[in-house]
């Protein structure tokens, strides 16, 4: 097959589609639209796909600066920790653990003690590749692709001949290759290895790194369909790779490992429990030891799970291989089961940032509506994963919901992950800090109040890095005859349709969002309306849409034959809201936050003092400061009146302590961390007056 | 020496006292008196000595009660799981590995794994003998003391000929005796079985297992002061034990033993380090790796210590054991290290219900102010070493709030250990409860809404049990010409100076305190003034006292030549308030508490339906409801006003929850969880109407 056929070979499989029997009744959450539109009679929400990288260029707003501090920064940043030219950061050695593999392959004498680092150091090369090779669709940069290629190269002699590849194994133990499917990642690896394949081959029709990784992934459809039918990846992320290998290069094997891993996963016996049997060898010492099969979502089969458990991060890149599996293979007891699990995370389980993981203990899940802000572990590869299983279950059914979770995760926890700067990273994102007890409490040694430029275990910045230039994927999508714009990102999209637009917009400083068409067409323009925007206006060449807007499923569908200048555009309510919390929430009861638009806000030292004495006024209402290009990058700081309690004597005392009116100023949350460490809240104690 | 001379010895040392030199500026924190009393000038806080055991007679009022339930069941119960007689209760072995250590020194036949249990397993029975031991001066129990000595007779059975005494190390490792004092609980174990051998004599005046332990103690001493004068207990708690046993047998060495274990603490090389070179044995599987050495308070020699760190228990134990040295020895130095610790604990690190240990990880302290409800520790032995540092300070300076944290942590944590019928147990004593969380989550599986039967790490149901029995040494202690009322306990006195008198009260669910003298006496009655009692009485034979009365430190002296049936009375305010925490703790902040009295309250989802979804209003006054003696064994519920939020939609919402006016019940937080699994809190959050 050569490359232009399985380009095409992708938009052929997207455009199967098929209409769900399920009758979505509501509408678009929480949203009045100035303009009457008629609900749109029929079926429920309609499948789409993503469209190409390249589809989508971004411009100077947020989304197009973010991009290139990425490009500019990040990668060349990351690039270097990849190769340990940076001697003040946290030692990663994952290029030179490859080129060791090569080295042993070719017969050269590598000890096993050479390798360094975590068993998926691998991963954070891959995730690397995977990031540069998007920026690569934004702006030609020959000098960085030839930076890949070095590295495609030092990839493939590390490849064994019959396609194995991972350099753990190689260098320090081949013969225990397979043994411990549960914590050695090689599948893990194997995955993220595949996605950057897609990637840079999506980006520059290069097809050495998608020919390794295709050997690759036969190597594994020999071992795991015919060999051993009973292993499936201890942290899953090669199903989701798999589908995304397959649609690429249109080799059912592909789709039907991911399927088979998926199927397997959870069954009696446990595989993970079998292979302990057989030879339980360590990945690190005590790691042998007594294992939750929950952690790795492996407690039960997968269509039979409806709370999401055990590991945050392997919990979200598993159901988002299953919602891909499902809508590839029209299976709805998968789609079900992933319905269940999206409900459990984003009614009971996730933070108001989209952070999800309430506990270090295990990167994972604890129970419902357990949400501490202090000790929460809300890592950025979790949140990032939650906008992988977002976009997929929004390509299954196209609603609202997803896109207003993606966009959450995205404007708060993502973001976050990342110093303004471009240089360091946080992997836990708590709600709350207290210098002085945060990072330093024996329960919040992981709550770290400033951000490090690296970590042992750095599975987080590279992530944050290919998602951020791979975001117009996130933004739009297509259905038959519908373009969807998921996010509101700035910059020009050519669909594989043919529809060429542009979109003008500061958000999320800003609510207006001005969609220009640059050619003509009859097509469907469905644009998100997020629930949290209580007042929305919708116009269509000035005009408020009216009938010719239709809303369902938390989209507008505007259907008509476009014309080149034709604008659509959307007003979004940027009023700046007090949040609160269902009362399940212990953590958050008695306590309110601040959102505007898909910002949530944090108060910190920095603009108040300490934050820990301030009581927030319910009475009172937030208001938003102009723009401030200066600050924090650029945001719009929110003022509300509240009151600062005054420290008594002694902890405690029957004396109410005395309370002075304080103006609070809060800054987005994403932006927190990048003054110095003090202290933070995003929940405040509210004074509530006059209640009922 | 004979047993009446012994006893004498004991009074003889007592007898020694000196004032301090600090001048205490302090009145009686936070109390106004309705009567003028005027300020005594002179000297310090003075020192003091406990009474004698059998010195204190309890009538029927609360303390009686509740010594009565540990008589007639807390010690049968315990009796029984000690002999495993209860099949359905944690298996404890603890006697029966005694009967086994007896066996092998016999020559008979006993393989290492026929010993089961904690390393400390032994200290279970000691602290069952010293309970049972100061019931009997109670009432006498022939069959109790039956079988005591029965005990006895088994653990001098056990004892080697050098007087050495542990069943682990004699079944399990004979020859590794003194080669873990890290983590072995070696001298934790000795330690218990010298207050247990203390206690009997004191009460029965028989001396075998005295003898028993002075062997032991004199094994310790050949070890300690002469072979390895480096080596220190990694569980403090012989310092206090040796320090008692000084005291009854007069036995210097005794003394400078306890002296020398402190002296050596924290010295570098760090002895444990050291031994840990020598030949690092693991007692558990795991306990051998990192060891930070301020869990065991070895981190820098004691004198220099001025944070409480470490586990909860070592620390307070240890303290204690400073204490009493600094006292005997009168060791500035380290009794301003006891100072700091003090205030380390109890104005930066304890909870309002004197618990102590904000962390599962390590039962330990962790930072100042860091004091989280849900996943607190509060281990109920730990407030009662609380109890013992307390009453150890008193000792050296006899100041109102020792009596105080001594009282709020009985009242509360210590009380709240125990079920009300004696039968089953908290290890951890959280300030929040919230079923389907708590005791399940990760972060938060210590912490059990219900109180099991018994654990397989027993040592708080058997510390509560003798703190309970031995109360009246707390209650009350002497100085030069002074009697102290340190806490107020119904019964009657006969202090060594020749005092007798009888109280009457209904503490803690009644404020009124009545003291009738029961003999003549030119001696001074101080009784303690409780900083928490905002409006308080004292009235000699009926009158206001006025000159009388000397109110310094927190205790109102009174001096007088006593007659027969002369009466003082205390009336103590009970009005229920509200109780707010500095707002430097985070968990606490923008909530309230209430409470009355010594006693802290708490709402219950028995009396209120679910707790979550519950302010108080701060604008509202609680206020008692009658004694209900049906309730919870008789309590004073509290009622105020408050809302109840409804639950809305969905996690976070920006429309405020429904709320509606809600009377909120609370009961004596001691009183929790003894009618079936339900939300519980402490701190509420508020409702602040028209702050500031």
């Amino acid at each position: 097959m050569n490359n232009s056929s399985l380009r095409q070979n992708v938009h052929n499989l997207f455009a199967f589609y098929r209409f769900l029997v399920i009758i979505q009744k509501k509408g678009c959450g929480g949203v009045r639209l100035r303009t009457a539109i008629t609900r749109k009679k029929g079926n429920g929400p309609m499948q789409s796909h993503r469209i190409a990288l390249s589809a989508y260029q971004a411009d100077d707003s947020y989304i197009g600066r973010v991009q290139k501090l990425v490009r500019d920064v990040v990668i060349p940043y990351q690039y270097q920790i990849l190769n340990d030219a940076l001697p003040d950061a946290e030692k990663s050695h994952a290029v030179e653990n490859i080129r060791l593999a090569g080295r042993k392959l070719r017969g050269e004498a590598v000890p096993p003690e050479s390798f360094y680092g975590m068993v998926f150091q691998d991963s954070d090369v891959a995730k690397w590749i995977e990031a540069a090779a998007c920026t690569l669709t934004a702006a030609p940069d020959p000098e960085l692709e030839r930076r890949i290629d070095a590295l495609v190269a030092l990839i493939g002699q590390s490849q064994h001949p019959d396609g194995y590849l991972n350099s753990y194994f190689t260098v320090k133990a081949p013969e225990r290759r397979w043994t411990n499917l549960r914590d050695a990642h090689e599948l893990y690896c194997a995955g993220h290895m595949m996605e950057a394949a897609v990637a840079y081959f999506e980006a520059t029709g290069k097809r050495e790194l998608l020919d390794i990784m295709c050997r690759n992934a036969d190597c594994l459809c020999r071992q795991f369909l015919e060999r051993d039918r009973r292993g499936c990846p201890g942290h899953p992320e090669v199903e989701l790779a798999l589908m995304r290998l397959w649609r690429v290069t249109g080799i059912a094997r592909y789709r039907e490992l991911a399927r088979h891993f998926i199927d397997v996963r959870g069954q009696e016996p446990n595989c993970f429990a079998e292979e302990r049997k057989k030879d339980p060898w360590p990945v690190r010492e005590g790691s042998a030891a007594e294992y939750d099969p929950a952690y790795s979502q492996s407690h039960q089969p997968v269509r039979e799970q409806r709370d999401a458990v055990g590991h945050a991060v392997r919990a979200v890149y598993l159901f988002t291989g299953m919602a891909d599996v499902a809508r590839e293979t029209g299976d709805e007891a998968l789609l079900s089961s992933c319905r269940a699990l999206w409900e459990s995370i984003t009614k009971r389980r996730m933070y108001v940032t989209g952070g999800i993981g309430s506990t270090v203990q295990g990167e994972a899940f604890t129970e419902d509506f357990d949400l501490p802000n202090d000790t929460a572990y809300a890592e950025t590869c979790a949140s990032i994963g939650l906008i992988f299983f977002a976009k997929a279950m929004l390509e299954n059914e196209h609603r609202g919901e997803y896109g207003d979770v993606m966009e959450q995760a995205f404007y708060n926890t993502v973001l976050a992950g990342m110093q303004l700067d471009g240089r360091r990273f946080f992997y836990v994102n708590p709600l709350e800090c207290v210098p002085g007890v945060s990072g330093v409490a024996a329960t919040q040694r992981h709550v770290l109040p400033e951000r490090p430029g690296w970590y042992a275990c750095a599975c987080c910045p590279p992530n944050a890095a290919r998602l951020i230039s791979s975001l117009g994927a996130y933004a739009y999508s297509e259905g038959e005859g519908v373009l969807f714009a998921d996010l509101y990102a700035g910059g020009a999209v050519r669909t594989a349709q043919g529809v060429t637009l542009r979109c003008e917009t500061g958000f999320p400083n800003d609510g207006l969002v001005r969609y220009t068409m640059q050619n003509s067409g009859k097509f469907t323009f469905a644009v998100r309306i997020p629930a949290w925007s209580r007042e929305t206006a919708l116009y269509v060449n000035g005009r408020p849409a009216e009938l010719q807007a239709v809303c369902r499923d938390g989209y507008a569908y505007l259907k008509r034959d476009w014309q080149p200048g034709d604008v659509v555009e959307l007003r979004l309510d940027m009023t700046p809201r007090k949040l609160y919390a269902s009362p399940r929430i212990a953590a958050d009861s008695g306590r309110i936050c601040i959102r505007r638009g898909a910002q949530i806000y944090c108060a910190e030292e920095a603009d108040n003092g300490p934050v820990l004495p301030l009581l927030l006024d319910d009475g009172a209402q937030p208001f938003a400061e102009p723009f401030d290009p200066e600050l924090l990058g650029g945001v719009v700081p929110v003022r509300t009146a509240g009151f600062r309690l005054r420290d008594g004597v002694g902890p405690y005392t029957d004396e109410r302590p005395k309370a002075e009116p304080a103006t609070i100023r809060l800054i987005p949350y994403a932006a927190w961390a990048n003054r110095g460490p003090g202290q933070m809240r995003v929940w405040l104690p509210a004074a509530f007056p006059g209640l009922p």
